[in-house]
């Protein structure tokens, strides 16, 4: 979706939207007062002084008004007042005061001005209210004035404006449709998160439901991980505020994280990132060229201080696990290990359905001296070897020079969601620098002492963040390998067949599957409609007909047609669909 | 094993050790100054001034001269001084100075005095000398005076003294077991975990050899949960401030926590405990009777500061994960819920070969109208079915009244390791405030709202210490279900032998075994020997015969013995070995 924002055009056309909305609300009730009214990644908002709770039914009330302004056709007038003369003007509306007191004595303020309305504003503006046609009030909320909670209730009205029809039906489609979509919804409906003011804010607790997606999903690249020869361990969610100085993280990256807890003469911080203990792993023993790579895998709980605002369901917590490996090479082994890690991204995406992604391959700026660790021979080596295994793969690829960290080039993965901007799932970076600071080394075939070329990789990013992406993706519908309940069985009449329902689910649960049996005295249709809810791929249905003849007959979640089949055969099904990743 | 400072003729008679030690290195090395000489659970040291580092063939001819003060059975004399005495008696001693110093003015300060030798103590010791007839010197090591590194590293010895020498030897034989059989180096040596200070103190990491184990234990333990209805989520180690103020541990609990991180207005801390986390799990939705009993399991990563001297290894870390579970019940439901985890509990320790245990129901005090919930009819009724169902089942257990907890009576399992104390492994705990602190409730069969009963269970305690004795029990021979490697293959001749070897490693692998070839340059017997050390439980030595035949041979840990197999064969054995948890 677009960001109003940062949109040139579109902020300018907001912005006066939202002049248009005061405008209207000040002829509808003559005695509300303005306080900020900015625009905002969606579209912009004005936060009003009035003695009333505003419903929908008021917005649409506004809106005609707006409309009506809108037609008449206002010339909007710029004007620029001396400090006194704005004070004068404004000097029956306090929060206009309280915005001019903030300015510098000396500050020439200006003001717009439309028909009989005035309003502070740095401006531009558009020249006319009728350049503001195509626009929609979305909702109202209330908002301490200031954010202060001591302070007065505001109202605040949130609203959106495009130039034309079209751009702006398009915007609310998606909007809805993000909306539908959003994560934080579909968990709070299928029971996948929790999230607690009590147990802390940004801090999501997985429900069973999400616990098994998340089971599922860390068992499934543990699996694949495993076979490429991945080592995996389990280290702790924090350490010893020594570590980051050593891996320099303390200097660039100790805004996002939490404070450090000083006790018994040590300074212990929750961690960022693992890699720096997964350094020591490495550091705890000798190893010679003939045992490299070594790759050490982890799913690894990590906490980064977010500010509040930021905070975002599973998308974006203070507390979350990374599908993180670091695998340590040769100078030689660079190209096969990357060439494996794309192949298992690749690998990954397929089987999970993921299409619309593109990748990214950062660069160092060979003219940039000062950010990039010099050593023109490996970097001029290693970019040439990934740049040859995407090539030989025959990936699509975007090159981004300078855009590279400064300790090593790197591939991202960027997913186009259905709804939004892209984000990045999975990163393959090089670093030629961490080693260094952790005096790895490896002993070489000539037995010289050298320094090991690390690999950060991560093929989900975070699980938090795969899971939130994914339930967006699908709508929740996930494929039944994720499913939390994968088959949901409903007697026709529980009197009749709630045995043969409970003897099929024990058949089932027996097999590994996970089941419910909806044992509730409520109406068949009910039930089903109900399983449809739950996202819940297969509906078995059992009456009189699957009983007598020892069958089930299932429907498929999404669809109105009804198979029927022996037990053997459901299962055989069941345990294709579920290898097929479906 | 017996703790000599807490039983008080062993303190005593060590305590005049220490000095007898003093005695006789005061007669080796005249010039030496003596710090402090305190008992400790496994013996004494004493803290010596001397300008030289004292060897363990030093230690001999200290033993030497110790035997000598002890045969010619000095009297011990306890003498009485004021302050100024003291100072005076000890003028040149600027460490002994240094204690009366810190002693008030008017204190009357005791000393000890044998033959030409005083020692400032409190007392009381032995008669004489030769009560210290059966003792051993142990280790000598550099101890910082008073514990800071910027002062004099001073020479500390330790020792053991007993009554007779039969207690002696038994001592010095569990010593030695005990050295043995101690985690850290078993963790060392099989490459289990790692300690290092920079990451911090107490704060473990698993290497992946440990981590096969744990993950091993992990999913052994959630399948059993799983069949029995558990249903896992997954929580942050921490959480806000509140949360713990609303369960009552930040009032019990708090000096066992890690500081508060504040941050953004709110306070975070490391969690102690993560029945909080669940309790809001249960609170996120409402229940009915019908959906009880709700079983949530969690392989919880909690956090507590313990101090640095009680850390030992995975058995006593600052992070670690409990295998832990809450059980939302009804008052009817506690007998079978009850009688579903001991049944449980006993098929672990039967399976896992942990045979050297007992039960012990603490119940409450019913004259104790202080300490315990008051709530006579539901403490009788729990406790009556706790009884029933350890009476039904058939296993001994003691009675401690007055030992429940004071929200509820608890079964611990105390499990006797083969060095040392009984230890708590598995708990049981029923509580009937926690759910009244969160204001849990269900609505009963009669639509009223009622509260249930929480029982906090868990199997293994946490993950870590359960893997400290299992390690220690086994001397590091785990069960080939545990075994970070389970097959280890040996070609004879590298040069004829690898392909063959190669090919029955890929059969393994692919039926998923935990496999390693030997391909170093290296001798047969040093090969198996090797995999001896590792304690691999399955080594196959694969030659001509082995070779021509399709066949494998294979060694058991610890057994002289060959077998050989048809491949198909020996994966049947290592299949049924496995499954048998042997």
């Amino acid at each position: 979706m677009i960001n109003i924002k940062e949109n040139d055009d579109l902020n300018i056309l907001n912005h006066s939207c939202a002049h248009l909305l005061a405008h209207a609300v000040k002829r509808l009730y003559p005695e509300a007062k303005f306080w900020v009214g900015p625009v905002i990644d969606d579209g912009f908002y004005y936060d009003i002084d009035i003695d009333k709770s505003l419903t929908i039914d008021d917005l649409s009330l506004i809106e005609k008004e707006m409309k009506k302004i809108s037609k008449s056709d206002k010339k909007i007038v710029r004007m620029e007042l001396s400090r006194d003369e704005a004070m004068s003007m404004f000097k029956n509306d306090p929060y206009k005061i309280d915005i001019i007191s903030s300015l510098d004595n000396d500050a020439i303020i200006s003001a717009y001005k439309q028909d009989d309305f005035v309003d502070l504003c740095r401006g531009p503006h558009m020249p006319t209210t009728k350049s503001m046609k195509y626009f929609k009030l979305l909702k109202v909320s209330g908002a301490y004035y200031k954010g202060d909670s001591n302070n007065k209730m505001l109202q605040r009205i949130y609203g959106v404006c495009f130039y034309n029809e079209e751009d702006l039906k398009k915007y609310l489609t998606e909007l809805e449709e993000a909306k539908e979509r959003d994560h934080r919804k579909i968990g709070r409906e299928l029971g996948i998160f929790m999230t607690s003011d009590l147990v802390g804010k940004g801090l999501p607790m997985y429900l069973p439901n999400g616990y098994v997606i998340w089971e599922t999903l860390e068992n499934y690249i543990k699996e694949k991980e495993k076979k490429l020869g991945y080592k995996h361990v389990l280290t702790p969610p924090l350490g010893n505020v020594e570590l980051y100085k050593t891996s320099g993280h303390w200097d660039h990256y100790r805004d996002d994280m939490f404070p450090v807890m000083e006790v018994d003469g040590e300074e212990f911080v929750l961690r960022p990132m693992n890699c720096p203990h997964h350094m020591m792993i490495y550091a705890n023993s000798i190893h010679s060229y003939r045992d490299l790579p070594i790759r050490i895998g982890e799913i690894a709980r990590d906490c980064r201080f977010e500010a509040s605002g930021a905070l975002k369901g599973i998308e974006r917590a203070r507390s979350f696990c990374q599908n993180d490996a670091h695998l340590f090479v040769t100078l030689e082994q660079i190209e096969s290990e990357f060439k494996s890690v794309v192949d298992l991204i690749l690998e990954c995406y397929k089987e999970l359905n993921i299409t619309n992604y593109h990748f990214e391959l950062s660069l160092r700026d060979k003219e940039d001296k000062i950010k990039y660790y010099q050593d023109d021979e490996m970097w001029d080596k290693a970019e040439g070897m990934l740049r040859r295994v995407l090539d030989d793969i025959g990936i699509d690829y975007i090159e981004k020079t300078g855009e590279a960290a400064f300790y090593g080039p790197k591939l991202d993965v960027q997913v186009k969601p259905a709804v939004g901007n892209p984000i990045t799932i999975s990163t393959c970076q090089l670093d030629f620098c961490l080693p260094m600071k952790f005096n790895l080394s490896y002993i070489d075939k000539d037995g010289s002492k050298k320094t090991p070329v690390v690999i950060h990789r991560a093929v989900f990013g975070s699980i938090d963040r795969f899971i939130a992406y994914y339930l967006e993706e699908t709508k929740g519908v996930l494929p039944c390998f994720l499913s939390p309940i994968q088959v949901n069985i409903i007697p026709v009449n529980l009197e009749y067949h709630l045995d043969y329902s409970n003897m099929i689910n024990k058949v089932l649960i027996n097999k590994g599957f996970r089941t419910s049996v909806d044992t509730r005295d409520e109406k068949l249709s009910y039930k089903m409609r109900d399983s449809q809810t739950k996202k819940i791929p297969f509906s078995l249905i059992l009456g009189d007909r699957e009983k007598e003849g020892n069958l089930i007959s299932y429907r498929m979640h999404g669809s109105n047609e009804t198979t029927t089949l022996e037990i053997d055969e459901f299962i055989d099904h069941l345990s294709k669909t579920i290898a097929e990743k479906k």
